[in-house]
C-alpha cells in the first residue's frame, strides 16, 4: 500500500460538512469516491482520513487528509488524477507521497482558522457564503487587547458549543493575528493553536466583535475564560466566515 | 400609481436569468414577488420591468428595474422593504421614486458590462461562479489593440449567438478596458456601448483571449466583422465571468 498526503480547498457552501452523514454530500465522502474510483473500487473501501471535521459551510484553504491506495503514481499524476474527478468545489492543491506513519489527524502539530467579517452596510450578495456581515464599527486596538487574553493554554469550557465531545476542554492558543483588509472592507481574525473545539473558534469571534463594538468590555476575557460557563460567551459567529487555512506537521516539507 | 426605479446588484449563480420562465428561479420573478408582497397582491400583479435581460450565471453590480405601485413610501422605505422580502443573492442599492415617463429599458442610454477572467494555474474553488479561468497567458498590449476594431458603430452579425431575435445587429461599442488586477491574478474587460447583441460580449471576449494567448492574428477582427459570419467567432466565454455593472440613464442623478 502506498499513503499519499493531499492538501486541498473546498468552498464549503454546498456540502454538509466534511464528515461523511448519510444521504448528506459531504467533503470527506466526496473525495473518498474518488479515492476509490482511482483504486478501482475495491472491496471494503478507501477510507480518506481528514486532519479534523469542518461544520456546513465552513470552508478549507488548506485543508490536509491521508489514504493508502495499493497502486503507485507520481504526486503529480495522483493530483491531476483526483482533480480530473473531483467537482469544482474542492481543488487538490497537492498531492505527495508520504511515510506510512504520516497520519493527518494525529501527526498535526498546529492548524491556523481564519475568519472573515464584512464591514460593508448590507449583505453583499457576493461574500454572503464567504464572510460573516458585521455592519457596526470595530475597535480593532480593542479586540487585539482581549485577544492577548486568549492567547496561551487554558481551560476553554466558555468558549465550547455543547455538542463537544471532548474528553478536556484544555488547549493552547498560540497566535490571534486581526487586521483590516482595506480594499476588502473586512476585518480578518487568524487564529494558531495546537487543536480547537466544536464552534471554539467561532464564539471567540462573536465574543472579540462583541469587545470590538463596545457591547462587551475589554477585560471581560479572563474572568469568562475562569468562569468555565458557555452561557457567558453567548453568542456564535456563523460558518460562513470561517477558514481553515493551515494544517501544520512540522515536518514532511511543511514550514514548522 | 407611483413608479419606483431600483437599482440592484444580485449574484447570478443560482437564478436561470433575469427572465420569467415557467418554473424556474429567475431574478424577476423573484422581485415580482417582492414587489407584488408590499403592494398586497393586487390583481392583476404588478409587472417588474428590467433594463434587459441577463442569462443564467450571469450576475450584477447595478442592474435597473421600474414598477408602478398604488403606495407612496419615502425611498429608504421602499429599499428597506423590499431587502427584508429578498433572498440574500438580490441586495436592492437604491430605490428612487421617479417621473411616470421613466422606462427601465427604453430610457437607458448605453450600459456597461465587464468580464472577470481567473489566471490562476487551476480553477479556484471560490471564484468557479464568479470567474471565467483561462491559465494560458495573456498579452494585454494585443488584446488592446484588437479591441480598438471593435470599437464603434459595426454590424456586429459575427458576435451574435444564433438565439437573437434582434431586427437588426448594428450596434455601437463606446469603450473597452482591459486591464490586469494582480491581487486577484485575473484580466478584467469593460465593455460599454450603446446596447449588447445576445451573448456579443461573452463572444467578444473568447476572441480576444484567443488574440491575447496568440491563437489568432491581432488584426483578425476587421475581417471576422466585414464577413458577418458567426462561425468564424467560434467560441462563447462563459456566463459566470459576465457582469452588468451599470445602467446609465443620463439623467435622474445618473452620471452621464
Amino acid at each position: 500500500m502506498y499513503r499519499y498526503k493531499i492538501t486541498f480547498a473546498y468552498d464549503g457552501t454546498n456540502f454538509s460538512g466534511f464528515q461523511i452523514q448519510p444521504n448528506k454530500r459531504t467533503v470527506e465522502q466526496t473525495l473518498k469516491n474518488a479515492v476509490n474510483k482511482i483504486a478501482k473500487h475495491p472491496t471494503p473501501a478507501i477510507p480518506v482520513i481528514g486532519s479534523g471535521r469542518t461544520d456546513a459551510g465552513v470552508h478549507a484553504i488548506n485543508q490536509v487528509a491521508h489514504f493508502d491506495i495499493p497502486y503507485h503514481l507520481s504526486n503529480e499524476s495522483m493530483r491531476k488524477a483526483l482533480n480530473s474527478i473531483l467537482p469544482l468545489d474542492i481543488l487538490i492543491k497537492k498531492a505527495e507521497l508520504v511515510d506510512n506513519d504520516f497520519h493527518a489527524r494525529y501527526s498535526a502539530h498546529r492548524k491556523t482558522y481564519r475568519y472573515r467579517v464584512d464591514q460593508g452596510e448590507f449583505v453583499n450578495p457576493f461574500k454572503r457564503n464567504y464572510t460573516a456581515h458585521f455592519k457596526y464599527p470595530l475597535d480593532l486596538q480593542k479586540m487585539k487587547v482581549a485577544a492577548k487574553d486568549l492567547i496561551g493554554t487554558h481551560d476553554f469550557t466558555s468558549f465550547v458549543a455543547s455538542g463537544s465531545q471532548a474528553k478536556s476542554n484544555v488547549r493552547t492558543i498560540e497566535d490571534i493575528i486581526i487586521k483590516r483588509d482595506k480594499i476588502r472592507n473586512e476585518v480578518v481574525f487568524d487564529f494558531t493553536g495546537n487543536g480547537f473545539l466544536y464552534n471554539q473558534v467561532r464564539i471567540m469571534v462573536a465574543f472579540l466583535l462583541e469587545v470590538g463594538s463596545g457591547q462587551r468590555p475589554v477585560d471581560d476575557v479572563c474572568k469568562v475564560l475562569a468562569a468555565k460557563d458557555r452561557t457567558l460567551a453567548r453568542m456564535t459567529a456563523p460558518a460562513s466566515g470561517l477558514y481553515l487555512v493551515n494544517v501544520d506537521y512540522g515536518t514532511n516539507g511543511e514550514k514548522d
